[in-house]
Parts: C-alpha cells; structure tokens; sequence
C-alpha cells in the first residue's frame, strides 16, 4: 500500500513531520520539503506526476524499481537512482538490494522506494529531529541519505574478505564440496555488487563535479566524499575478486594434491604387496618337490629365507620411495 | 518477396495506412510518415535510392542486411542499423538476430528489414493506432521502435542467468557431459550478444548527444533511457560471463573432486585386499608341513588366526583412512 | 625485378595503361595518376623518392615491407601502410599477409608492394576500365583498394568461426591430440590478425575523420565505411577468441572426463576381482582339512557355496555402483 | 595519547622546536609550521577544526585513519591522505600500513597519524635540523615526507620480486604444500599494495600538475618524481603479479607432473607383477598332474622355464615402457 | 671509472671528437655538441651540474641509473630516460638492460650511462665520421641514438617469438620438465620488456607531438617513426604472450594426456590379468576332488577349458577396449 510522509521545515524555523499524500506537492516558498513514498502504485505515481510535473520517463521508471543507478537532469529537477545493498544475518548469505529514487528540485526532495530501505530511515530520523539538514538544503538532505545507503556496503564487502582469508586456509587444509560451492555464491554476490556500485560511483562523480541552484557547491564536497567511498568500495570488490581467485585456486589444488597423496599410497601398496604376492604365488606352485632346488631349500632354511625376502622386500621399497622424497 | 507499407499523419491529423510502394517517396510538407520495406530486393531499394536519393554505401548497407548497429550522418537524414535478438522458445536455444535499417529524415522514416521483427510490429501497430508518436516526430517513432527491439533482449539474458546458477548447482552435484555441451553453448550466445549489443549502445550514446532537426532534444531524452538499458544489457551480458565461468569452474572442480573419490575409492580395495591376498598366499605356499612352525600352529589356532586377521586387517585400514580425513 | 605500370585519367576523360618507370613520375594539371610499383629494389625507390621528393624515412619503410599500418602526415602528401590477409585454400592452413604502401597526392596515387595482391589487382582492373573512380579522385581509388584489402579478411574469419564451432563439438565427443594442435594453430592465426588488423582501424579512423584537399569529405563518408568493416572485423576477432577458449577448455575437460571414465573402469574392476581373488585364495591355503569347518562344509555346500560367492559378490558390487551413479 | 609537536621557521631564520598544542595553530607572517598529530582523539582533532578552520569532512577522515589516499582542495588549504607500506622483518610477512593525513595550507603544514610512521620520523628530523626545507615552503616539506613514504615500498616489492623467482624455481623441483600457501599469502599482499598505491598515484599526479600559491611550480617538478616513482611501483606490482601467476603455473604442472610420475611408477610395477602373478597361479592350480602336459613338463624343464618366464617378462615390460619414452 | 667524450661541430662545419672532461660544457654559439659520459660518479656528475646548471632531481636520477623512461621538460633542456635491451648469445638467455640518461638542450646533447651501450656506440660512430647528423641538430643525434636502443630490441622478439613455436610443437609431442622451467624464463623476459618498454612508447608519442625549439619539427617526424617502431613491439610482446600461453596450456594438456594414456594401459592390464589370476585361483582352491564337477572336468577337457578362457578373455578386453576407442 502506498504512503506518503513529509517532513517540512517552515518559515518559523520548525521541522514538522506530517503523514499522507495531502502535503506532497512542491513547498511554497521559505518552505523545504522532504516527501517520501513507499510502495508506489500507478495512482500515487500519477499524483506526484501531476503535482510536480515530473518526466513520464522518471515516473515509469519509479513503477518498476528495478532500474542502474542513474542521474538524469531535467529542467527544474534531477532525478536520481541510488541502490545499495543491505545484508540481514552475520552470515553474507542474502544480499537484499535497496533501490531509492530521487527527485531534487530546489526546495524538495521527493525518495521513491519500494520496501523500507535502513540507510533512508535512519537519515529521516535525523532529518526529522534536526533542523540543520533541511536549512542546509535538500541536496544536504539527499546526501546524507545517499551516503548512508553507500556505507551499508562496507561492513558486507568486510564480512567476504575475512570469510575468503578463512575459506583460502580451510580450503588448502582439507578441500570440502561445500567450501566449493560457498566460493561461488559469495562470487555471485561481488559479481552482482560489482555490477550495481560500479554505475553508482559515475553518478556521485556527476554530482561532485557540478555547482547549480539544485546541488550547492558547498553541498558538491559533500558527494565527493561519497564518491570517494564507492570508489574504495569499488577497489574492494576488486581486490575481493582477487582473493576470490586465491580461494579458488586453494581449492583445486587442494583436491589435486590430495590426488596425488592418495594415488601415492595406492602405489605403495602395490609396491610392497604385488611383490610379496609374486614369492608367496611362486611357491604356491603345484610343481612336486619344485626340482631342481636342492633337498636342503625344501628345509626351514627355504621357509625362513621367503619370511625374510616378505619383510625385507616392504621395508626397501618404503627405503626407496623416502630416497625419492615420495613420503 | 519486397512489401511497402507506409502510415501516414496527413495535415487533418488523422493517421492512415497505405499498402504498395505508392506513398514510399519524401512526403510532402505537413505530412509526416514511416514507410516500411520488408524483404528487399534490388529493384526496391533502387526506388528508395531514386526517390530519397539516399547514399549508395547506405544502399549497398541495405542490400546485405549483416552490418553492426551504427550510426551514419548524412546531409539531410541519419542511417541507423540497429539490432537486437529474440528467442522463440521459453529455453534459450536458437537465438534470432533482427537487423532493422532506418533513415531517420525531418518528415520521414524509412525502415528496411529482412524478416518479420517482433518489435517493429508492435511498434507499427501502436503507430498506426495512435495519432500522437507521428505528431512528436518520426525520431520518436524511430525510439519506439528501436526501444522495443532493445526490450526484447532483457528476457533472454534473465533466463540466461537462471539457468548458469541451476548448471551451477546441478553440475556441483552430479557433472554431466551434456552440461558442458550447454555451458559452451550458452558462452557462444553470450559472445554474439556482446559482438552486437556493444556497438549498439554506442549508436545510443550518439543519438541521446545530439539535438538537431532529425533528432528533436525533446526525444533525445528518450534516447538516453534507451542508451541506459543497454548499458544494464551490456553489464548484464558481462555479470552472465562471470557466472559462466562459474558454472565452467565447477563442473571441472565435480570432475576433478569424483576422480578424487573413485581413486580413493580404489585405494581402500587395494588397501583392504592385497594385505589379505598376500596372508591368504603365504598360506597357500606348497612347504611340506610348513617347517619351523611348531606343530600347533598347524592346528586349528592358527586358521582361526588368519580368519582373524582376515577380519582385522580391513577394520584396521578402514579406521586408518578415516582418521586421515579420507572417508 | 620492380616493375612500375601507371594509369592515366588524361585531360580528355579517357582512361590509358602504361608499363614501365617512363610516367612514373607526378601528374601533369589536368592528369590523375595510379603508379604501381611491385617488388621494389633500391634503384627503383631512389626514382620516386627523386622524382616526388618523398620523404627518407617512407622510402626507407617501403625499402623493407613489415611495417605496421599507418598513416603518416607529409606537407603534400600522406603516406598510408595498409595490410590485410589472404588464405590459399579452403582450409585456414596459412595466412598470406598482404602489405601495400600508398602515397596519396593530389592528382597521384602511389603504391607499393612486394607480391601480388590480390585485392591491388582487382581494384586495378576496376580502374583500367572505368574511367569514373580517377574522375572521383585518387583518394577515392586508393578507397577502392584498401576496402579490397580489408574485405578479403572476412572470409577468413568466418571459416575459423565455422571451424572452431566444429572442433568444439569434435573435441567434446572424442579429444585427439591433433585436434588441440589445430587449436593452437588457429589461435596463431587470430593473435596475427589481431596484431596487424586493430591497428588498421586507426588509420582509417584518421582517414575518415579528415576532410582536406587530399581526402575529400565525399570520400571519407567511403573511409567511415571501411573503418565500420575494420570494426566488424576486430569485433569478430574477439569473438573467435573467446570461441578458442571454449574449444580449448572443451578438450581439456574431455580429457580429465576420460580419465574419469578409465578410473571409473579399473575401479570396477578391481572391486569385482579384488574380492573374489581373496576368497579363492582363502581356499587355496594348505592347511590340512581347514581345520575347525565341520565335515559338512568340505562337502559339495561349501563348493557351490564359494561359487554362489563368486557370482554374488560382483553383482552386488554393481548394484552399489550403479547406486552411487558411478555408471 | 594524542601527542602535538612543532617545527618553526621564525623570521629569523632559525628553526626551533617545540613540543604540545601552545603553537598549533596558524602562523603568523613571516613564520612557517609544521606541526605534528600523532594518536588523535576526538578532543585533539576539535583543537585543529576550531583553530584551523578545517573541513568537518576533512577532520572525520583524520579520526578514522582508514581512508584511501586523495587530495581535496579547500578554499585555503589543501587535505591530503598519504599512505605507503613498510615490512619490519626481512621476510615479507606482514605489511604494516602507514596513513598520514596532511593540510598544506600558504604557511603552515599539518600533519596527523595514528602510529609512529618512519618516513615522517626522518623527514622531521631533516627538517628539524636544517632550515632549508621550511625556506623552500611547506609543500616541499610536505614532499620530503611523501616521497620518503613512497620509497619506503621499493624494498618490499624487491624482496617479494626475488621471493618469487626461488619460489618458482623451488616449487618447479619439488612443490610442497608451504610454498603454496606462501605464493597465496605474497599475493594478498600485492592486492593490498595494489588497491592503496594506485589512487595515491592519482593524487600525486594532480600535485605534480598544479602550480598554485599552495604547491609552487618548482616544488611540482618534485611531486612529478614521485608521481614517477608510484609509476614505477605500480608497475613493479604488475610485473610482481605475473611472476606470481608463473609460480601457480609453476605448482600446478608439478603436481601433475609428479602424478603422472607416481602413475608411471605404479604401471610398472603392475606390468611386472600381474602377468607373473598370473604364471605362477596357473601353475598353482590343483588339477592333477596338470593332465595334457607330456611327462617332461612336469620335470625340471618346466621349472626352469617358469623361473625364465619370471625372469624375461619384467625386462621386456621394462625395455618396452623406454622404448615408449616413459621413464 | 667515469669517462668523458666529446664530438663537437664547430663554426667551420669540422666534425671533431675530444675525450676527458675539458670541453664538457655548454657549447658556444655556433657549435653543437654531443658530450658522453660513462660509469658516471658523483663527481663527474657535480661537474655536469655545475656547468649547466642541470636540476638536482635530473642529476640525483643519473646517479641511480635505475630509472624508468620518461620526459622531463626543464626550463633550457630536456631531460630523458631511454631504455633499451640486448641478448648478448643467440638464445634468450640473459637480457642486457641498457639505460641511457640524455639532456637534450638547444646546441648541446649530453649523455649518461653505466656500461658500454652498443646502439650508443653505434650512433657515436657515425656522428663522428658525419657532420650531417650535428648539423640537422642535436634533437637529430638523440633520434639516432634512441632508435638504434630502441631497435635491438627487434631480434629478441624475433628469437622469442621462433622458440615459442617450437617450444610449442614439442611440448605437445613430447613434455619434458626443462621445457617448463624454459617457458616460465621467457615469461619473465616478457614481463620485463614490457615493463620497460611501455612507457618508453609514451615518451616518444610526448617527443613526436612537441615542436619547440628543442625538437624541431623536421626532427619530431622521425621520434613519429621511432614510436611506431615501439608500438610494433609492444603489439609484439603482446602477441608473444599470447603464444606463451599457447606454449603453456600445450604443456599442461600434454601432461594431462600422458597420464590419461598411462591410465589406459594400467587399466588394460588389469582388465587382462584380474579375471586370469581369478580363474587359476579358483582352481588353485584345495578341495578334495573339487566335489560337485563331475569326474570328466577333472579330465584333460576341464585344462583345456581353463586354457582357452586365458586366451579369450584378454581377447575380449582388447576387442571392447577397442571398440570403446581408447585405444
């Protein structure tokens, strides 16, 4: 169901907070307006279509929701995409995306958004306890809401490298499927985050290099920075896709080195019983009295010699193999 | 065999559509029109040379309907080939290219195809039903029409991703070589759309640039939203690439983990039978009264001792192998 | 032996042929010129270098014949290297690298070339015979070569795509070693291409971007569409690497595949044999009347028990196989 | 403990030291200051903002430490973070990260930064006990201690550059799991170095082109030789991370290189011993007499052919794997 | 020891050459100079400073000599670090890295390096027994002598790019250890070119754009032919890499199909002798008169029988196995 909700900072000064679609049009004048709509419908998109002229490109877009990050200009507005990403658990298991879009106009802020986005709720209490941002300017006010939707990316990028440092040891100890497929869900997840952020550093760049009546110079440091963290995000995530690589690699030789351990105690098995086996077979022969050996081998001497050659023969293959650095 | 179809937005206002080659010439002025020619052969295109006096490389362009997507600027009209795919069946088989060449003049578009494109009818029909696109211009039919065509890649790609994590997932469990076959397969898809998606959006990124008579700076908005999905196709192609290497990496990691256990697998055979076939043979070693044993070893002690180690040489392995971490 | 031939578009619009240095000099006014010097020797180079004040370093270059493409800029003059590839026979074996230097003057053209080319030798008849592309100009006739030499790629490129296709299939149903040579031969081919023909695009970049008194802009509308062609063509390079890859992770995994199979193969059976070689083993030991049996089991039973053993034991194993998805 | 130090050039032209907050603050005319933060709290970083009238921004980035480098220009001042690696040991084992935020203002250079960075120690004691640097300008000042920060990775990435070519060598003779490991642990590292000393490229590139009344021309041309040298590193990194891949090739191929040798070894000894064990149990086998056998056989004849057989069959298994290049 | 040379070209148009430190200095009007010095020390390079007021950083690189190339552009003098490699034997083997440090002023060239520099030689020989080149102007003399480092390096492509191939061919026939070691040494060699030579490239594009007094624009003409050539062997240790990993993989897939082949006859083996050593082990079983078979089995037909079962089966196995297609 849609909702409306306003925070207005009047004339006097005071920041009220009001609910409902009555008070979102553009703010008269002395007046700056926050106007969030969650959940829009085709009727409450029309509403603010209506209201505030906006593109019917823009308001399309805000049907779907499922747009890049984007910033566009039009004559009286921009009109913003930002996404991020928000993690539930301790365990990188489900990103959700958050996709905010915004309208800038001079003196209000419109945020369109489907579910309820953190970084934004988090900027609307402040935003409502304080009058600052709003006296600041609205781009004030989307900044500090777009810059709480980027940093929510940083402690989930932190949580994949220290669990690809962990999977890259755990892996090169002992190779488990499991390890395997949890290397390429967390790469699904870069490859995704890569493919979100990436476009949203060259939008926070168009706004750090512009200075009109929409976005204030002072205002402009101010995304700077935000750029500044998706670029260090952006940097993560390639960095992550390199450890990523690691864990992979650790992975596949792992296996092939267990291969090879396996397939050297299978050899030496063999090494020490097919021989043993070959004297024991040679002698299990039904050829009688074995002529041709003297009387004296059919005695103990015979018996003690093939006991022997059984426990000599074991012990220089193992001998040789240690010599050829096998074990 | 070539088919004509012209709609025409005559100066009353009202939208008609024409059948034959009559009306495909230069419309007069206050008429504004999109003449269509499907199946070219020589002779038609000769008779849009002749009556629009297009360029003969842009002719020749026609003629072969294999070119990449671009853009060529001409004195008094643009040439755009634009294309996209489409995939009949609900699995990603055979891929369609479509090829539509358009010339994009002040009161006319010309568009030339080879066969049937989805998008260009659905275009057609909203054109020939509703006054308005002709009103805005030919450049914003020509966006509605290469919108569509732009459109109709996103449901391939999403099935395309669907499926690489499925693979994903199936071949961890079970490698199969079919789903190698496939993975190829979906990679030769993924390399034809970027040959051609890629070239596109630059087309796009020129058209959304400019603001001159064919291209009305009201419609080149438009084209910016069309140069953003390509974008998102573009990165979308690149995130599926990922994914395919993914599912490549895994099912050479299942090949490589099942080699793995067959030979351990084969070691644990080897371990348990060749100690016992080497008991069983010394045993079966043809001395007369095996000498230097004691005379109650021949009893039945010890045939219950070989049977004895008959049975504890194998647990003795198996709970070897299984402290080593192999089972 | 350096033979020069010229063609002369004289001031009476008729087309002649010369052999021999005699006209190998510049133009008249009036007269339009095509000199064509094949196998050049130093004598020969030092005539035009003498006769059109060329500049050192391009002599020098047309002197060795492995340049890489290029335009160069001289005061009357430009000085363009032009490159592309031919292949004998049906099957891409080897490639013939193709090299023309061209100077192109106001009313000259000069080239140079130490083979026949083919596509020179096309263009040549053309202009022999049709007095209409000396009329256009000389820039417009070196067009004519050049996109003859660059178009004589194409076919190459799409039998190694065909080719590549094919091996991919091939090499998953049955990998031979001469397969992954061809492979690797193929991929020789393409890193050649890719040498020689990204290059290439730039210059005629730079050709179709120029609109002076030695390239008309008529005639760099002609070079955009070379460097369209140059596009495709490196777009299809890419493209045929990618398929490389495919091919070569394709013969990779249906090695280890077949080593699967192979181990999968001993691994029956010696898990059909190993069993049973002990078991008749264990009866195959001389102890005196097994002791500790009952007189029963020396009885037919045990015989046909044994038996029963035999013909169990590598059924069950089977089963249990088959079970695990092994077969 | 946030500890404060100063660096003073008096109009006198003497250099004088001074240690806690008393001159942390601008300088008047005629004096130059560099002045040091180390372990800042938030008391400390509110002292500078408020003195200073330093960005908010700007003194957030200085309490968390943990920035990428960059330059951001403020209407008097300049805000740099600068961050290079050093290796206690002589083994590269863990990176130590050293981040020094730095304000160039036209008179006065501020410094802060959590541990004790050796660059900035030696450059303060140059400074400390030699008035030219402060006579030259703060920015020079500032570029003694960054170019120090800079070397300082030379010798890391020199130990990792030859760590690596004995890594290869070692793991080519005989791979152990260690220098796997190892070739995982070097390549963090040069993620790491990679993802901070290519922004700080960036930044000393935009130093190296300004010339304004913070950073004069003559010290650019110093900030160009560092902006070189990180051209230098960044490249070393490079180059560091293609040796790395060659020593994962390097352990890849000597496992299965040395697979292939244990599977050699392991087929020769079936080769010898299953065709013996065969002999030897056929003439084990109870019929009586071995009935079909002329007399003759039975006697010594057939012995010695056996013991032949034996003999004659492992040399030929032998002679035949060398003849097939095996061994 | 540090050595002065001198050429000088004085007023009378005499081409005259002057060893030691003399007339190392800013030439008068009407001379050019080209002065060398080699093994320079600290010293000799105080001398150079002195004299032409060289900046310290220029001389503080002299002094190192472990550059990478660059172009620094000082107020009366350029300053530049050209690099260049030799192969002193026929095999790649070692290569030399020669650097070369020039100040290029308005009538004097100085030159700095380490130990003897052929190409250096090469061109000092000719401007010393040639007024030509000094008369052109020392930007001229610089060209001579950048092209000669910069075209040795031509061969050591060349040679690379020959044993690659061959390297390749082998590999596939027949892999051996050493081939390994020696593709892994290429690649370094590669990394290393590389490394140097592209941003060698960059200082030539710098040089070949510039047109000051100091680089005439005759001059930059040729620095133009002296880029193209490092383009050509940029493109050329590009495509070497290419084809290193062609030699690699064909290493590795070699490997992989040796051990697949050497699986296959173990494989043989067994399945020939496992069901032998089975069938005369269970006729090797001691029962009495094997009860059960009636007597005529006990007859010579049974050892016929079991005769004819060692020769069929292995009969069979080879057939299936053949059938199969493995061998």
């Amino acid at each position: 169901m849609p909702t409306f909700r306003v925070i207005e900072l009047g004339p006097s000064g005071a920041v009220e907070t009001f609910d409902g679609a009555e008070r979102a049009a553009p703010s008269p004048a002395e007046v700056a307006r926050w106007i969030d709509l969650a959940a829009p419908d085709a009727e409450s998109l029309e509403l603010l279509r209506a209201r505030f002229d906006f593109h019917p490109l823009a308001i399309e877009d805000c049907a779907h929701l499922d747009q890049r990050p984007k910033l566009e200009e039009y004559r009286d507005h921009l009109f913003l995409v930002t996404q991020g990403f928000t993690c539930p658990g301790t365990r990188v298991e489900e990103l959700e995306l958050h996709e905010v879009h915004a309208f800038v106009g001079e003196r209000y802020l419109v945020t369109v958004h489907a579910d309820e986005v953190p970084a934004l709720e988090s900027a609307w209490k402040r935003v409502a306890s304080d009058k600052r941002p709003l006296e600041r300017g609205v781009d004030f006010v989307y900044y500090l809401m777009a810059d709480a939707v980027v940093d929510s990316n940083f402690p989930i990028l932190d949580r994949i490298a220290d669990e690809l440092e962990e999977l890259e040891d755990q892996v090169l100890e002992n190779p488990q499927r499991q390890d395997l497929a949890r290397i390429f869900e967390l790469k699904r997840h870069l490859v995704m985050m890569r493919k979100v952020l990436s476009p949203q550093r060259d939008t926070m760049a168009m706004l750090s290099r512009r200075g009109d009546a929409r976005v204030s110079e002072r205002t402009s440091l101010y995304f700077r920075d935000v750029y500044d963290h998706l670029s260090r995000i952006n940097e993560s995530i390639e960095a992550n896709r390199d450890l990523l690589g690691n864990a992979l690699d650790a992975y596949l030789s792992a296996v092939s080195n267990r291969t090879n351990e396996i397939m050297k105690y299978l050899t030496l098995l063999s090494a020490i019983f097919l021989p043993l086996a070959f004297v024991v077979g040679f002698f299990g022969q039904n050829f009688e009295n074995l002529p041709g050996f003297p009387d004296w081998v059919r005695s103990d001497m015979l018996m003690y010699a093939v006991l022997a050659v059984c426990i000599v023969t074991p012990m220089a293959m193992l001998a040789w193999f240690r010599h050829k650095g096998w074990f």
